[in-house]
């Protein structure tokens, strides 16, 4: 084990861990991580390590991504062996490469182990494929970026990302999916592209087969985990399982 | 467990495989697999299930995928236990769209486990983050398809994808990256847009840095398993590991 294991949890699920990262939380002194959907049952794994939350969580109060580095290093410094566990795959949307940089700053040995990330957690869900055969041959993973008014405007270069993939999934888009939606509409994405919503990937919530055009208009239910959009023709045949109901029907 | 159990086992490295793709195998009678680097040390999951290879490789003769889907289906309604296991994430160039119709035809309970994708476990053999604060927000991931000239012409929409994307990764491209570079950056890439190539992501093979200029000029070496291209900016710091070498270096 190196001193410092920078590891990918999975969408939240602890038996979607891969073998590797469970074992190697088995040989940790120290485990900082991420907000997690189900970090008591990755504590089974290490029950005698040190558990140290450092989840960032939309509108709520967080350590700093300075202050997680600076944790990671001191515990290493000292000898421990550190654990840093990550929501979904570390590369996609997880500061990796601040976390990494840090640790080699600091001369320390690290490994990067890598997870499920929450696109293809979302899609086992809704049992759909991201790919398609003669319909959808690129995916898309992005985060919107809308902007603030004019102190920050909007930024939308991601939206030509969102057009010219077949697929896209954007992750942490539920907060203003309806601006999201509308904006991918205006840009020139069909109104009618099949959408699916997928909350809490790999675990239990809500799961919604729409169009662009519904949640444009109608936004979404409030949700509380993390919320995935699916958006593509490879979506057109999912089927509703029993937990998922058309749009319009919840909010009538 | 599902009567049918469309799992994805990762990479190809047996502890890269989640936890509960591990157990669900466990409790398999018969399990279907590709063409998996490592199918040895996956059968410690089930050493008494039937093991049939129904894997595809470039090049050498395969079961159609009609015989896989009749196969998964016929032993299903002997009762017997079904487990399709999937190299990398099973909704990723998977053809899992077709095997879940098949079983849904079949009147068939089923279900989706997913894996940790290929483009992911590269990154981590990088140590290098898929997307990149200030640099990276949006990955594609696609295969690119060049044509066999005049019988099937070259179909460009992939190199859209790749282009508006800021991270891309090209999976079974390694028979003709040199075409593929050149198509890149023809299509406007830079010519000096990093390029990171991994064979055999999650397991042991070459590791490159380089850039598409030079794939396009150099070609690639010879390597015996899968490759994945990754490019664009988010690789332009990548640390040269043990086993990475600059191409140039390799050629000359």
């Amino acid at each position: 084990m190196a001193t410092v294991s920078l590891i990918g949890a999975g969408p939240g699920e602890p038996e979607l861990m891969t073998r590797k990262a469970w074992r190697i939380l088995g040989e940790a002194d120290v485990v900082l991580y991420d907000a997690l959907i189900d970090a008591e049952g990755m504590k089974e794994a290490a029950p005698d390590a040190r558990w140290i939350s450092v989840g960032k969580r939309a509108g709520r109060p967080a350590p700093e991504q300075a202050f997680i580095c600076r944790t990671l290093v001191a515990y290493a410094r000292r000898g421990w062996r550190v654990v840093r566990l990550k929501g979904g795959d570390p590369s996609l949307f997880g500061r990796l490469a601040e976390e990494l940089e840090a640790c080699r700053a600091a001369g320390l040995d690290v490994e990067v182990v890598p997870g499920v990330t929450s696109a293809c957690a979302a899609a086992a869900d809704l049992q759909a494929s991201l790919t398609l055969r003669g319909v959808a041959r690129s995916v898309v993973f992005l985060t919107p970026r809308l902007g603030r008014g004019e102190q920050e405007p909007c930024d939308d270069h991601w939206l030509q990302a969102a057009l010219t993939a077949d697929t896209a999934v954007l992750y942490m888009a539920g907060k203003r999916a309806d601006q999201v939606c509308r904006k991918l509409i205006e840009a020139g994405r069909p109104a009618l592209t099949p959408l699916c919503v997928v909350e809490n990937a790999g675990g239990t919530g809500l799961r919604l087969q729409t169009t662009l055009m519904e949640v444009a208009r109608y936004g979404l239910p409030p949700m509380q985990g993390p919320v995935s959009l699916l958006l593509g023709d490879a979506f057109a045949d999912v089927r509703l399982a029993q937990n998922t109901e058309p749009l319009s029907v919840l909010e009538g």
